[in-house]
């Protein structure tokens, strides 16, 4: 249970994870916080939260709970405003994509409050943002990632995780670094290409002809380029080192691939799909949630 | 009406405008041929197809209309062993994602009779094939282009236009180069990427762990790894040309994401970003069907 719960940017996944608690009967009182307030009224509105304070200090005042879901690029800034206000058991988590930066953020803004911090990321979301894009089940059967320091106290450990399995998610645990890693890998990455694709082919086809001969799989294949720019371009400031790494492999399969293709290596195109299709399939079933 | 049709390969698209023609009742005998007897007997189970015939020549024998629905690998061989067995009104279309070596096999093997053949191309699918995958609505909404040359007949190309119309499709022409150029950037790029992005992880991730933390926009990013290796290896070989244009252009764009990234060039980034959505967004609303 957590009596006073604070959430600071209640869009996507700050209303989700706040209708989720609400739904579970695990929370008391939600409060939201952003610098929109128009969004927090609509939020209010929705009855996602119960009430709303735009100065971030006396919104975590007497919270038990602080989840930080603005965008990557405002949570260093709401730490520093919080952290003096924040009790002496307040438990505060957050929910970005990337970690270390984050972590490090955290580090300086709550000094020797520091253990009160429990790093997350909710593998979850959708190309949608803001509070009316949120739902209850967005969390459930899928992943929530905690990446927890030697410092970070063992009770906020706890109940992090717990208010997480409270939506139907499923917590693990991960070190920061391979975090960062899996996550550039698997989702910055494949965001980056979809970005550059679309912004390829519009370049190409100034009348935007070519879209409409685009079939079902590449709709599918670009509908994370509809996802908020601002965001991703957050996720891949912060996440950078790990995402020029896994760049940095990918130039080179896909440079082999063209290779292949300039001096019609048919067995060797034919053996990097039939690879990739199998480790595609394998990997799909039992994740496909 | 098409009083006896001829299929080569009753997969997937094969498949499916046999089962649209017959609920539209504008085809009479539905005769079904290719190299595999159990897909052929699957189809015929199925009551795809009337009937079945082993041999090229001799299906098509007293057709008005012959659609060759196999891999591109295999339709030039076909077009060779049809050639001599044509009636002098039969009608032939196929249905490659590629259509430039198509259309040199087509006026190869039909020489005088090159004006019968209409070069084809339904812009439909799922990453499924087969004829147990086939359905009667794939084509309903979908775009169908068709790439007449100079010779083509006028009556083929109506009779052609007609058929696809009959299958709720919107027919549209387009000169063969261009269809080409759009398919290679709309389709045949896209798909190589998603084949080279699971190749890359495949290949940093020997546990597959990776995949496991991978969110619904891989799934759906990835979804056309899924699709048939030879399938897809052919039309990258067949469409080579247009696809190392395409490829030219995407590198320019990747290269220029990366230099951004590498330089912490956050307003770049998001304007490349920024730019992408708002392509995607306004090209995916009129089309998404």
């Amino acid at each position: 249970m957590i009596p006073r719960l604070c959430i600071f940017g209640v869009g996507l996944i700050g209303g989700s994870l706040a209708r989720s608690l609400r739904d579970a009967g695990v929370v008391g009182t939600v409060i939201g916080c952003s610098r929109d307030e128009e969004n927090l009224a609509r939020a209010l509105e929705l009855k996602v939260i119960d009430e709303y304070v735009l100065d971030p200090a006396a919104a975590v005042d007497g919270a038990d709970m602080v989840v930080v879901a603005t965008s990557l690029g405002a949570t260093a800034t709401i730490f520093d405003k919080i952290a003096a206000s924040l009790g002496p058991t307040t438990i505060v988590t957050d929910v970005g994509s990337a970690k270390a930066r984050v972590v490090d953020a955290a580090r300086l803004s709550f000094a020797e409050n520091f253990g009160q911090f429990v790093p997350g990321h909710p593998i979850a979301g959708t190309e949608k943002s803001g509070v009316d894009a949120s739902f209850a089940s967005l969390f459930h059967d899928h992943r929530v990632i905690l990446t927890p320091l030697a410092e970070t106290n063992r009770n906020a450990l706890t109940m992090v995780t717990g208010m997480w399995q409270a939506t139907g998610a499923k917590v693990i645990e991960m070190d920061v670094q391979h975090h960062d890693e899996v996550l550039a890998a698997t989702s910055h990455l494949p965001h980056l290409l979809a970005y550059a694709l679309v912004e390829c082919l519009a370049e190409m086809d100034e009348s935007n002809e070519i879209f409409a001969y685009a079939a079902g799989g590449f709709r599918d294949f670009t509908r994370i380029a509809s996802s908020s720019p601002a965001m991703w371009c957050d996720i891949a400031m912060d996440n950078r080192d790990a995402l020029l790494s896994v760049l940095q492999h990918f130039t080179s399969t896909y440079n082999q691939l063209i290779c292949a293709l300039e001096s019609k290596d048919k067995d060797a195109i034919l053996a990097t799909f039939t690879r990739a299709k199998t480790a595609r399939d394998r990997a799909a079933l039992p994740t496909h949630k």
